[in-house]
């Protein structure tokens, strides 16, 4: 072996320019961060659930170039504290009531704390056989929990968004036309492809529809019922509209707890008229699907049972910090078939038992998400998630009826799952157009006015086109009393607002 | 306000199965976790690089279902040591050499802490000030330390392969076909799009074009010359046969440091052709964009500032752990007219100054990855990336020499970057195609070999149909003594398998 010609290796990296900062440092800082974890939980109730933050504050407190020089550890806690941490929104505060909750939980913190050490990417079973086969261990968990059928198999991607963009390809797949060879561009014999959801439905369906190339216009949104929910018969007419004029139905995107109201589609009978139109029925139960968990529940399990594909994710309503989505499907060779570069003849790998979740999507570097998972599912058990899901319901409903009984307010939707759609009412007296005005302009600022104090986060959406509050309880730290001080906030904000 | 009908609250959540664990045991069971960590990031050097697990051994160790009952989080502990570790391909070990070797740093793992912790959404600036404006500020950072104009804006995303989705969704959307509204399918007038990108490029082309309904038989693999680099006249011939032939050249992604052996695309003259035929250039730099720090390789910095957008993944050498992939582009406006949902004339948030990420692209809950880049980049400071990375240059030139120099092996490629791709020679006597198969079968066994001997992890690749060995300098662990024990174990192993 020749000697090498230029230094190399232990005197130069012995500077402590080279390598990683020494063990020592490290072994103090993560203490330091054990203690700031700990003690941010602990007092996360005392800050504000909200900054009051104004555009650019926090990029003035940083230097414009990255830094030229090294610094010690300790200084990323003290920008932490001064630069990061009075401009967040404490998602993980328990009054931080808006879009679905927060996940943090103690062993989802660990869970990450655990990925973030052994940093491997869980594309093939041979780069990661812990990470793929921890991912097949928890999405089984989550499948006989949530009494799926046998016949799915799980991915794990990051957002819904993403695995609905997955499970709408594999759809485009199935139909048989040579889209993953031939793409859809320059091919006159192709008709356009449709997707249906609800008008209620998530915006991830355009989204996606953008980007599979299928066309925003192409996304037909749903009429719904009093309650949002999908109206059955309007879907068949769009359907069979669409076979006469020569159309191609893809598939029907139904959901199970709405973003809005936590509505839900009529999956079963969906699913029927889906079936009998050869239309791949995707379920996004990202939210509700967690209900599935409950015995009197049992309508969420057999709704999702007859979807071709479902997404539930435990990063909205079990427990799992961000990002974490689980992708079930009937049909999982169709995954395959689309994103995966090695042909089936090929695939020794699969004789081997060994599946490569980088051929179930497009993403090749995976994070060992599987890790929080399993901490959450292990640490809380079946039972605990229930007995949090159930809490949720309970918390919900009494501020629903809270906020029903509270003079100058109304429910804006039927309550649903842990979500409650609300209005302040303006003062009486002005005719119905001016009072909806009124109300709309009244509620955004209601909800901005709550919001301000940084005792409480809520949300607000728009319903039949005007406007109304939103709240949806999620976080484990959420208790009654924290439902009980919103009451009483909205009520002093409100009339203070009605006042002014 | 109506009092609530049933129990509610504390002295449900005090029992400790609705709320999260107590504080006190969360508390110790982190700094049990500071130890872990520290533990196995000092002793990584004395456990075998990968593991000797079958398919189904570690699913084997778990149960079929979720555990019923909660259990302390302690348990974690004694699980992952039995179940997980003894199962992982440790890709932090400083011997671990496959792919771009490993990012696992102290101030990337605090990082992630610390966005574990916050557990916001980064979707947009509302909803979390400090995560969206520490974004903006690392992406500024690298945009300097990179010399790229300040014509190109960054976003986040979590791979290279969803970035290059993302860039040519916004290339697409730039032919003013209206491919956002009316897609692809269904409209005769459209021709086919085409993708140009080198034989050796990545695969995620590929899977973006299949993605994008633009379909796999519309990549054009273009040929490579003697150093793996694109051949202009070959793509410059390509585009021209194309539009004589009607179709549509969509973009050319050209490479700056290639999966297989780190080789580059003339990227300069790529770009003159690509402008003098107005088609979109992107430049996949995942790797090699890091190189650009350097004044040394300022060629780098030239040719990602002739791209209209470009990728640099901070977790491929930029000691960033997996993922954060940063895409720039001089169209950003592209991206949000592909991906936003707001339509501009309704966004009051530019004038206010906010930026909201999750225009820019399909995902909409995005974790606070800022941190990490934030916390590697303060803490190793530009100089520290810089020294890093030339040691890593000069560790891979390092192997190089003495792979070249042993009896019975021979360089496979001209290494670039800090990747060396080589072969051990079988006995000579036999004609050149039996010779070839049996390099073929040694050098696949051989990388084999060393990954079962738990000290070092190659990967193998083909080069012109050829198998050859692959090795990759990236981790800050990294020294010589490394690269000259692998030297010895290649040399044993490769007399080993001969005589065999």
């Amino acid at each position: 072996m020749k000697e090498p010609d230029d230094k190399l290796g232990e005197e130069v990296a012995s500077d402590g320019t080279l390598g990683d900062v020494p063990t020592e440092e490290f072994r103090a800082a993560l203490h330091r961060a054990a203690d700031w974890v700990a003690d941010y939980r602990e007092r996360i109730e005392g800050l504000p659930v909200s900054p009051s933050t104004a555009p650019g504050d926090v990029a003035a407190l940083l230097p414009a170039s990255m830094p030229e020089s090294p610094s010690p550890l300790s200084e990323l806690f003290d920008e932490l504290d001064r630069v990061i941490l009075p401009h967040v929104v404490n998602w993980g505060h328990p009054s931080f009531l808006g879009y679905f909750g927060s996940t943090t939980t103690a062993p989802g913190v660990l869970g990450e704390i655990f990925a973030a050490a052994l940093n491997v990417s869980a594309m093939t079973w041979r780069t990661s056989p812990a990470a793929t086969e921890l991912e097949g261990v928890v999405l089984e968990w989550m499948r006989r929990a949530l009494g799926l059928p046998e016949a799915f198999t799980g991915v794990v991607y990051d957002t819904a968004s993403v695995a609905l963009l997955h499970a709408l390809a594999a759809a485009r797949e199935g139909l048989g036309l040579e889209v993953r060879r031939r793409g859809l561009a320059g091919r006159a014999e192709l008709p356009v492809l449709r997707v249906y959801a609800s008008e209620q439905a998530h915006s991830s369906v355009e989204k996606a529809a953008v980007t599979l190339g299928l066309g925003e216009e192409n996304v037909r949104r749903v009429a719904t019922d009093e309650r949002f929910s999908m109206d059955v018969d309007a879907l068949r007419a769009a359907l069979d509209e669409d076979l006469r004029a020569g159309a191609l139905p893809l598939a029907v995107v139904a959901t199970a707890g709405t973003t809005s109201t936590a509505a839900s589609d009529p999956v079963e009978e969906i699913g029927d008229l889906c079936r009998a139109r050869g239309v791949w029925l995707h379920v996004d139960a990202a939210y509700g699907g967690a209900l599935a968990l409950l015995a009197e529940h049992a309508q969420v399990a057999r709704a999702l049972g007859a979807a071709d594909s479902l997404v539930v994710n435990p990063h909205k309503w079990l427990f799992v910090p961000l990002d974490f989505s689980a992708l079930y499907t009937r049909r999982p060779e169709l995954l395959r078939q689309t994103f995966s570069l090695v042909p089936e003849y090929l695939r020794g790998d699969a004789e081997r038992g060994e599946v490569n979740y980088m051929d179930y999507g497009v993403q090749l570097g995976r994070r060992f998400r599987a890790l929080k998972a399993w901490a959450v599912f292990k640490t809380f058990g079946r039972a605990g998630l229930e007995s949090r899901i159930r809490e949720h319901l309970r918390l919900a409903r009494h501020f629903a009826r809270g906020v029903a009984g509270l003079e100058g307010f109304e429910l804006a939707a039927p309550p649903e799952m842990a979500v409650v759609c609300f209005r302040a009412l303006p003062r009486p007296g002005s005719d119905a157009a001016e009072t909806d005005a009124r109300s709309d302009e009244l509620n955004r600022a209601l909800v901005e006015a709550v919001n301000d104090t940084g005792r409480a986060y809520l949300t607000h959406t728009t319903l039949r086109g005007r406007v109304a509050a939103r709240v949806a309880v999620g976080n484990v730290l959420t208790e009654g009393r924290h439902i009980d001080g919103l009451l009483a906030l909205l009520r002093e904000q409100a009339a203070r607002l009605r006042r002014s």
